[in-house]
This record gives structure tokens, sequence and C-alpha cells, in this order.
């Protein structure tokens, strides 16, 4: 498996640091990210050899983002993937350098992956850092999460914080895939719309699953962003109106994909999937 | 300046993360391993406009350690370049995400440097994350200086912690400017001697001056080390023998010097230049 060549061994000093790493990385993860690339890729025919490495390094970076997001100092979580988050399995510090070096080798793999040329391997890294960084991606989205909570946002406010904290890499992700795919601008354009929608719908689904489920079904702390006043989905229209928000989302990521020009089924059942997700 | 362009302006959203940022970059910093990286390009005659980006880019990384490194849950330090750390002007949540984004900023920063071949930049991006990473670069070692603390640890577990903590990312600056330079592997074998014994003596001298200078000199807290029992030369040898050593390590470095078969002056006055530096 492609993830665990890319992160030294658990025996490897310093032992702990590695622990970590693969507490977090080869906890219950739902690989979203991956999956999204992967069936971008796919409907670009292109061989999966091709994209483990690229599809294993957002995986880390959105490791990383969750690690640190869990902190005492950030939103304190207890609960993550079906187990103790991160620093409270190893403590806050070394919580802190395994998101970092997550980060770090995330951009190392992709570096070092002789399976593309160089051109490409330039245009990932530059791809998947602005969707990770600032302004407009997902740190930024973090920051801007950490600034709302506990006052009264618009809608508009809430889309800003999604569309980056966590819209922005699912986009690189499937952005990735078409770039590796060889998409002309008119297909890029298409899968970028497509991303976008079913990075929206997926935060949709994830409020109402915070709402709607218990902690035992989706991993992590149910209730936890009502209990903090994050800016949610349900907390601003309610379950109903989100629900059928959620519908529409999911129509338009399919709407988007008729300009694509290629088997486009494997995109609608994943947007399917998400729609109807329970955990 | 190329720093000031590869960070957001301070007026961009997210406002307080790119001030944050702003905050620990611009301080007065030595920019050591920019200095480095120059000198080491200058001896190899590349032209300043190739390296500047790569410069910066270490110097973000630097500064994202510096900034992760300070937080409470870590060496908990109120002062560093002479001013209030990143954490205690804008609290943790911001200096995590602050310290975060640098990292990404830089490998983006790498990765976009059009100057150089694409072929360039995938191996630098290469090295520098060695450097920065695990299981050999400074996260590592800021990990095995964590759990060093408060024990009593021999000479070489400190030679192994600094050069990962320090040390790599210092030959690595030095590799990078030699990469660009196009330097042959007996050239690229000297300039890893010479920067790991400068790394080595940039970490014995900052040593000597905690225990040595004040720290209205030093920009950061003096004394701190010794007090939290920090792997450090004068606690182990006392401070004449780490003197000494200070010395036999500079002429070594500059005994690498001789394999080099170039004007080396600069290489050799920056080894004097850290020999004798008071802060």
């Amino acid at each position: 498996m492609e993830l665990e060549r890319l992160v030294p061994a658990a025996l490897v000093e310093p032992v702990r640091l590695h622990e970590a790493i693969r507490w977090s990385l080869f906890a219950d993860g739902k690989r979203f990210r991956p999956a999204v690339m992967l069936a971008v890729g796919s409907t670009f025919c292109v061989e999966p050899e091709q994209l483990i490495r690229s599809a294993a390094a957002v995986e880390m970076i959105h490791t990383f983002s969750l690690i640190h997001d869990d902190l005492p100092a950030m939103d304190d979580d207890d609960l993550r993937r079906g187990r103790e988050t991160c620093h409270k399995k190893y403590g806050d510090a070394t919580a802190i350098l395994a998101g970092d070096v997550l980060q770090t080798l995330a951009f190392k793999a992709l570096a070092e992956d002789s399976r593309l040329s160089s051109e490409l391997r330039v245009r990932i890294i530059a791809d998947v850092a602005n969707a990770s960084g600032t302004p407009l991606g997902m740190v930024a989205g973090q920051q801007l999460d950490l600034e709302a909570e506990g006052r009264t946002i618009s809608i508009e406010e809430i889309e800003t914080i999604h569309a980056r904290k966590t819209g922005a890499l699912i986009t690189a992700s499937a952005v990735v895939g078409a770039i590796i795919g060889g998409a002309d601008e008119i297909r890029m354009a298409a899968i970028e719309k497509y991303a976008s929608r079913l990075g929206l719908l997926f935060q949709i689904t994830d409020d109402l699953l915070d709402v709607t489920q218990t902690t035992d079904m989706i991993g992590k702390t149910a209730g936890k962003d009502a209990d903090a006043q994050k800016a949610t989905y349900p907390g601003h229209f309610g379950v109903e109106r989100t629900r059928k928000m959620a519908r529409d989302v999911h129509d338009e990521a399919c709407a988007a994909l008729t300009n694509i020009d290629r088997d486009t089924a494997l995109l609608s059942s994943l947007a399917d999937h998400v729609l109807s997700r329970t955990k």
C-alpha cells in the first residue's frame, strides 16, 4: 500500500513520532480525497499507478489538518476516525510535530514520484499547496472557521469558510486526476465545477451527520459543532431545508458532468454516495 | 524583496493569519540559511536571481519551525527574534496555523520558481523536504529534543539531535546552492562536509550565547536551555571546553573547503563569522 511505504516504519527513531503519524493515518478514514482523484483519473483513462502517489499525498495533507484541528488550542476534540485523537494518545507536542511532518512527507512524496514527469510534479505540488495554504486554501479556511466561532455569520461566510477549509483540497484532488489525465480546458472547467459542488455536498452532509447521528456511528464526537456554535448549514437553515439543499447541490454536481463527454457514471455514483452517506 | 512577495499582504483575509506570518517572518531574523545558500551559490558563480526563491523558501521553513517550537506545548517561549513569540501575540491557534501555512507557502514557492527547470525544482523540493521532515530532518530532531528534556543524555545523542534539528536544513541550504551551481560529486561532498560542520558550529555557538549573553543581546530568553535541562554543549562540557570545540569545528569546516578548487574566501569568512558571533 502506497501510504504505508511513504511514512517511516513505527520502529524507526523517533518512534513516538512515527507511531503518532501512523495512529492518525491508518485509522478508519474515509479516504474521500483519494477516491475523488481516482474516480476522475479513471474517467480520463489514467492507470491507477500514475495516481496513487498523488492520492496518498492529499490524504497525508488531509490527515495533518485533522490532527492540528483537533488540538486543544483549536477545536479540542477527543475522538476522530473512531479512536482517540492524536494529541489525546501522544500528547500535544508530538501531535503538533506529527501534523507538521505529514505535510512535509506529502510534498516529499509528490516531488519524488518518478512515475510522473518533473513538469507534472511541479504543477501538482503547486496545485496541492495552493489548495492547502492561504489565502484560498485549507489553512486559511480553518483560520476563518476559528474566527467565526461563537458569533452569527451569514450563509455567504459559511460558504467561504467551507470552500477553503474542505472544498479546496477536494477540488485539487479532482484537478490532479484531470491534470494527469491530460484533460483539456473545457473538461478541466467541468471537473472543477463538479468537484466544487461535490466538496460542498460533502460538507453539508457532514454537518447533517453531526446533528443526526450518534458519536459511535460517525467516529467523532457528534453534536460537537452545534455545541461550539460552529457555523453549520443545519444551524443556519434547519435540518429539512439543509436536506433539500444537499439534493440540489448533488444535482448541480451531476449536471456539471454533461460537458465532459466521457463515461462519467463513476463520478455520478460518487455524488450519489456522498448524498446518501451515513458516516 | 522575495519573501515579501511570497506571503499574502497583511490586508488580505484572513488578516490575522497573514499578520501572524509576517510578525514572525519579518522580525529581526539572522537569515543564516539564506546566507549559507547564497554564499555557496556565489562560490559556484550562480546569479543571485537563481537562488533567491529557494533561499526565501528555506527561511520560511525555518520560521515555521521556530513558531511551533515556541508554542506552550513545546518549548513554551515568550520571546523570539527580539519580540513576542507568535503565539504570545496572536494566540496558540493562529500560531499553529501560521507555522503550518509557512511550510505550505515554502513548497508552493519552490514549485512555482520559473527561474529554474522543473527537474531542478523537484530535486530541490525533495532535498528541502527530507531536511525538514523525518526520520533524518528537522521535525524528527525536534521530537528527539523534546524526549531528551530533563534526562541526562550522551554527547552522541546531543549530536544526533542537532544534526537533525538544525544541521539538516543548514546542510540542505548549502546543497541547494551547489545543485543550482551544477557542482560535481566531489565538490558536492565537500560542500556537504563544510555545511554539516558549519551547522554544528552554529549550534555550539548558539548554546554558548544562551549561557554567556543576556536576553536583550540574543533576542530570545537567555539561560532558557539550562533551565529546561536541555541537552547543550556547555551543559555537558562546560564553557571553556565548548569554546575549544567550537574552534576545532570551525577549522574542520574550513578544511573541507580545500577540495572545492574554487575561490572559497566567502565560505571561510562565513565560518569565521559564526565562530565569533555575539548574537
